[in-house]
């Protein structure tokens, strides 16, 4: 007997199928007449198929009318059309198998709901639930984008390395990984820590972005991209931090800050339109459970063209704009998140590409604006904003003249000496090149409207959290 | 003018096209006609694009003639049929623009070959060559065929934890996790590390394996993968061992051993038959400079059918060979690469996929196989074995009784305790899963070649090496 999944059960073309189908029991209704229906869910899709489970079953008494939330069951029988609301089809049962039972008493998925600081609990059985599925579909959905948009535009997959001895760009804290015993750290003849008995005879550290090693593939290869898990040792707890979280950073070669801007458009512009084409039924359940705003501000993202904005008009703009900001705003200070949805919600309603910031709030690798290196007033940053969510990407042009970075570097306390690839890499067959990064769980935020960031990752980490 | 990247110049029909082609010089000569050829690559393909630079050239003397290997160049010209040798193109510069030089005197990579040892310390120059360039675009095209096969197959992506608390399968050495200061680690009353300081109060390690937490999404959402680093702080100085490499792990509800076997060759397959219809230039290169035998051993993957071999017959069949074997053979013994070989190079000459191994070498979280729960005499583990090789996939189909996974628990003396959520998944609707385990990079070795395992991922991380 063919095996048919729920989601592919559930289309009018499955009617007249005989099928088996694998699942969990979402709900068990009984009937007057002597029968009961089962909701059964294997999380192909957000909707349950209904069976209808007749009482002359052999187990019918037995086992099927103790069935409840949670079991696991295999059904095999014929798809009929039905009559029941939302539902084209459903199963009529010749055959009920039950793998695992899953007591009431002590299941905690029941039908109440649970709040999500609960469920971040049971985050072994979260994604058995409506919202942690839809989500979890609606991620897998965005890196198959972001693989296929960069696959197809010729980008190489590069694996740039999680622990590493250099603390790059120092974009923050960082863990320390290690083979020692703390119990009995090994010292040296000055007392000091003997990092030579460590693992890679020195401090090593998770990383925090691929970007460095990124820009040694990009100006070897062309064009590249990383994605993969970076890493922040903030004691940060707020519903837009997680200690792990997954990062995307193309890199390219003979790329100037404009073919940068036109890709993080494209890319974002790509990855909208796969989740409104490919996930309707989760996108229905985000609009109308989650925030009723998701569907229009990602419309916004696939129609709209990409303002583009210099920080110097930005800051022009926010001056006269008469509004009242908490933070005051001037040339050569950061935007604070209620400027950024200022200028993308209220004065342009569009995504916006901000560019050419100062240089003294960016780091060292960005490159200095032409006629500007005497003075490095602005470097070719860039931070792609757009309505409801604010900053998404940021990017820049890389510095590729080797004279003025290792000026920067000396501007902002770097030690030359520890970058000495990244400084080889201008110094052997430089080329203008740009890249950005893109919060994966970022995203899935602004996609889906969920408003925890630890409600968008399958095992979120947080000071005090690295259970399972 | 538009730009091409060397790879689609190179193709016949960009004959007649104005082109600008942006890449590194790899080696001039000068003619005695008054012109230059140059070769170029961009890293889009292994060859090059001859160049040729007539002496007319307003920079001729002052630039174009000092081109050595490592410049890079933007070439604005036309495309046309080449005479020579190899190509069937070549590009007649109009313009020559220098965007970096490299001083032959200081550029490490000259014409002669450097040792694979030497490259290594030379991680950040060595995708310019043409072995890493081969190596990686085929990484990349392995990368991409295990999204694309997954993703088809209605298998979800799933970020699994990088950072955990859990010791997991005990599968290896773990690197330790910390914020808590070296120098000055902290104590608690009884004069112990306090941990409740570390930055998830508590010893938290990099992961080993995805597959547990991996489980967890396959009892919700049906069928999932994982493609993450993976961790192992083994002192190991071998040609096949990383403390940092990729791996994939997919896991699927309701599927048995069969189910599992027939993935995994399928797998297989399309990663192999993608690399040989995509990477015919790069796999040539394999072929011809690193080793002769990798093209028949790929299409002995693509073309036969994988035998299915239980252990005890494969233990027969090793008893009875007559061969000389280094490591005795018996029932209940690990087989050791010796034995494999023998299996699938000589015996079978064809892959081979043995299961049912003994339980007493394999661990806990394998199905016992029926009928033997009492003695738990083989669990329904398999190995997928290929010629040349030896083991790429190692998987099982999962415990999925709580009384027999906590009795094998018990018995390894692991602590039920820690492993909570992991029988919570047993206890609530549990059902047969079944997963694998594909290591990236032996992959990547398989497919190329390559002796050393080093070669064939960007940035290796190896006992005393976290340069980058």
């Amino acid at each position: 007997m063919e095996k048919l999944s729920v989601r592919e059960a559930r289309l009018a073309d499955a009617i007249g199928r005989q099928a088996l189908l694998q699942g969990w029991i979402r709900t068990r209704r009984d009937s007057k007449g002597g029968f009961s229906f089962l909701e059964l869910n294997d999380g192909s899709c957000l909707a349950n198929i209904q069976v209808v489970a007749d009482g002359d079953l052999p187990n019918y008494e037995s086992e099927i009318k103790h069935l409840s939330a949670g079991c696991s069951v295999s059904v095999r029988g014929e798809i009929k059309a039905s009559g029941g609301k939302g539902q084209a089809t459903e199963l009529h049962a010749a055959d009920v198998t039950v793998h695992g039972w899953a007591d009431p008493e002590e299941f905690p998925l029941q039908k109440k709901r649970h709040s999500m600081e609960k469920l971040r609990e049971w985050a072994h059985l979260r994604p058995r639930t409506n919202t942690f599925g839809a989500v979890m579909r609606v991620r897998n959905r965005i890196c198959r984008s972001i693989h296929d948009f960069f696959q197809e535009d010729g980008f190489l997959y590069i694996h740039t390395p999680i622990i590493t001895a250099s603390d790059c760009e120092g974009a923050g804290e960082m863990f320390r990984v290690t083979t020692l015993d703390p119990e009995n750290v090994p010292r040296d003849a000055k007392g000091a820590v003997d990092f030579s008995q460590d693992f890679f005879d020195r401090p090593s550290y998770l990383t925090v972005s691929g970007q460095l090693e990124g820009e040694i593939y990009a100006t070897a290869l062309g064009k590249i991209y990383t994605f993969g898990p970076t890493f922040r040792a903030e004691n940060s707890n707020t519903s837009r931090h997680l200690a792990e979280f997954w990062m995307v950073e193309p890199e390219a070669a003979f790329f100037e800050l404009t073919d940068n801007m036109n890709l993080a458009e494209r890319f974002l512009k790509r990855i909208v339109n796969d989740v409104l084409a490919n996930c309707e039924e989760d996108m229905q359940f985000f609009h109308e459970r989650i925030d009723k705003t998701v569907m229009e501000s990602l419309q916004t993202i696939a129609e709209r063209n990409f303002e583009r904005l210099s920080y110097t008009e930005a800051i022009d703009i926010l001056e006269k704009s008469g509004e009242k900001f908490e933070f005051p705003i001037a040339w050569g200070t950061d935007l604070q998140a209620e400027h950024e949805r200022f200028l993308t919600e209220k004065h342009l309603k569009a995504p916006v590409i901000l560019y050419d910031y100062p240089a003294a709030i960016k780091p060292f690798y960005m490159k200095v604006n032409e006629g500007e290196v005497e003075n490095r007033r602005t470097v070719r940053a860039m931070d792609v904003l757009v309505p409801r969510v604010g900053e998404i990407i940021g990017g820049s042009q890389r510095e590729d003249q080797l004279d003025v970075l290792t000026a920067r570097m000396e501007e902002q306390g770097l030690n030359t000496a520890d970058y000495w690839w990244y400084l080889d890499l201008r110094k052997f067959g430089t080329v203008p090149h740009s890249g950005f990064g893109l919060g994966l769980e970022r995203m899935v935020q602004a996609v889906t409207g969920m408003a925890n960031i630890r409600d968008v990752i399958p095992f979120p980490r947080t000071p005090g959290n690295a259970e399972f």
